[in-house]
């Protein structure tokens, strides 16, 4: 069973949308277990205090390194990833998702206000994992779109229903367009060779909208593309 | 009031986290508002199908044109800007929330399966957004990130609590290492500078931290910043 232990001070959005849908089916039959941590049930006051002024001064608060780590060592002690939901972090790719899914589960830390102390972060080994360049006004969502990116790669969750190796980032590139009756919708055909029955040419078609897409979309993604790929034949190659 | 309207086949993932904390109150008093649409509610048939096989085969299924398109219809017709939430999409970023926070709201579509009939996104010009490269099992949780980072930034709903001007890509960089009390966590002390009581050094101490982190963690973002910054002196000038 893969392990999720979520260290926040808003368990009730805890399982949230993770409660439905293939998660959710997946949690009530055992395929991976949540754990939420109150960070509050470890501060030692009786305010439950868990942030503080910044040093230096600034506006926020930051939580504190002594609650958070008493947190954390609570956690069963194992060889999960503990991982803090930070836009400083490194950037979440599909091949870090696909690891963790493959990991036992993960341990995620959720911030508030203006992060949390620097020497947690350093003396516990968070590994800071970011969704994207923009801030949210904590870790709870984001740990939700991690958790769910990772269940969904768990054996069996998916099922016939769809596809990882079909879909965008799994071969570097954006997935191609989709189509599906009726065959006309306000005017607009499906493609052609998309119902020629010609499973060769579809491929290919295919295979080129994706390229298309990712060159046209996300030079970044199609520089590494292009990097990864064997050369094959010059373009003007007269062979 | 800022209003945002979502459509789905999972109603009641919303408000979910957003209905607590920040987000929750402002939603409470009216800075926001929150209406779910219901996507299979615009089926036409007994079983409420929204989705079919995809056009040349392949695994999963694809959500139809005309269902989602009667939805969308169905949302009244304003300036909002309509999105939906795919890894194929434009990343977002800050910037791009600051904008959707500053508009009268967002629609957004949320897809599951293998996405969408290709035709609704150019017929109902349909803005695709992105969280980041990894793959998610609906758009879901990622129109509550979206939301999240939108709502945050509206008059009123952050407060003197948290500050959106000194945090992670404000200006283009990651934030500074944040400390807090205790003095000395687990033998590690607070930075000498932080508790010197010089605003200026402090100051300067955060923006060389910010600029050191961001350089070493994100050369994309760091050398997005260099290009942005106005030349003052060639680096080995002598004046």
């Amino acid at each position: 069973m893969w392990r999720a232990s979520v260290l926040t001070i808003f368990p009730d959005m805890f399982p949230g949308p993770l409660g439905q849908s293939l998660a959710g089916k997946a949690l009530t039959s055992g395929v991976w277990s949540l754990d939420t941590i109150d960070i509050r049930t470890h501060a030692t006051d009786k305010h439950r205090t868990v942030d503080d002024a910044p040093a230096g001064g600034g506006p926020g608060m930051v939580m504190k390194a002594d609650v958070l780590a008493r947190a954390l060592d609570a956690v069963p002690h194992d060889t999960r990833p503990r991982l803090l939901m930070s836009p400083r972090g490194t950037p979440l790719t599909q091949a870090r998702v696909a690891k963790l899914a493959h990991d036992l589960g993960a341990v995620i830390v959720c911030a508030r206000f203006e992060g949390v102390d620097e020497r947690l972060i350093k003396v516990r080994h968070l590994e800071e994992v970011s969704l994207g360049d923009f801030v949210l006004s904590g870790g709870e969502i984001a740990a939700l779109a991690l958790l769910d990116a990772c269940v969904r790669l768990l054996p069996g969750v998916m099922g016939r229903e769809a596809s990882a190796a079909e879909e965008s980032f799994a071969d570097g590139l954006l997935e191609y367009p989709q189509f599906t009756r009726p065959p006309v919708f306000e005017g607009e055909p499906i493609p052609d060779i998309l119902t020629s029955g010609d499973h060769g040419k579809v491929k290919a078609w295919r295979r080129a909208e994706a390229e298309r897409l990712t060159a046209q979309r996300r030079p970044d993604l199609w520089a590494a593309y292009l990097a990864g790929k064997k050369p094959e034949k010059g373009p003007k190659s007269t062979g």
